[in-house]
């Protein structure tokens, strides 16, 4: 059903589910996976998990950049020991809705996987959050895991 | 991951791709589906999937039932048609968004997989589709499929 799916992953734990699911979606048809962090400015201290420490509200640009190294290197350990076997991981900037609408289609994968709210959606939740935009603007199917 | 998954269904494109996800994450862990059907009164002519002809804004109780029943035997049919073993599909009364979070507390699910809008939501645009009401309230895990 899906041959590449592309997975936006920031800290969240809310993207590590949606990593999960759709490592499940992957496996079983041998499916590519297409992880994509996107590095934001966060309004608040955050908590990040796949074993990172909270990166502070006026993180440096390096801070920033070492750990959005940091969180791409551990989902694309995670998606291997969950046994997909195509994975790449690629960090971009911009702004995460049309980053993330523009490398769907740029890579014209068959399905987006995310988390239903991101580390940057707090500060976003009055003009809505990123999964809600992104499913309502992508070509391909949009699966939002909560 | 997910051992026991819901999925309500209506005749929907939304509801049909929903299903299909929720086979392809069931049939890897060998998962039970259930399948939830909740007749709605529509407010306006609607065409269902899976083989259906539309059912009238002023369908009787009767029309209603009878078109229930075939959406919980097709999709039901479509998810051993995909692989799944264990499928179960129920009909039940009531509003949408409760019946759905009632169904998934009692039965102690995983996992909640549902299309993005349903065939009701179109009135419902100003207040949130139910797809949206369910992903805030649910206990589970909430996999929207657009």
């Amino acid at each position: 059903m899906f041959h590449s799916i592309l997975v936006p992953i920031d800290g969240s734990e809310h993207a590590k589910k949606a990593l999960a699911v759709a490592c499940q979606l992957a496996q079983q048809e041998q499916a590519s996976l297409i992880l994509l962090h996107i590095p934001e400015q966060l309004a608040q201290d955050t908590l990040l998990v796949w074993g990172i420490g909270a990166v502070e509200m006026k993180a440096s640009e390096e801070d920033l950049e070492a750990a959005g190294r940091q969180i791409r290197d551990r989902a694309t350990e995670a998606a291997r020991d969950a046994g997909v076997e195509h994975v790449e991981a690629m960090i971009a900037q911009g702004d995460p809705t049309r980053t993330i609408l523009d490398e769907a289609r740029r890579r014209n994968v068959d399905a987006i996987v995310m988390g239903s709210r991101g580390l940057g959606d707090l500060k976003g939740l009055v003009v809505g959050s990123v999964s809600h935009k992104v499913s309502h603007a992508a070509d391909c199917t949009v699966i939002t895991v909560r």
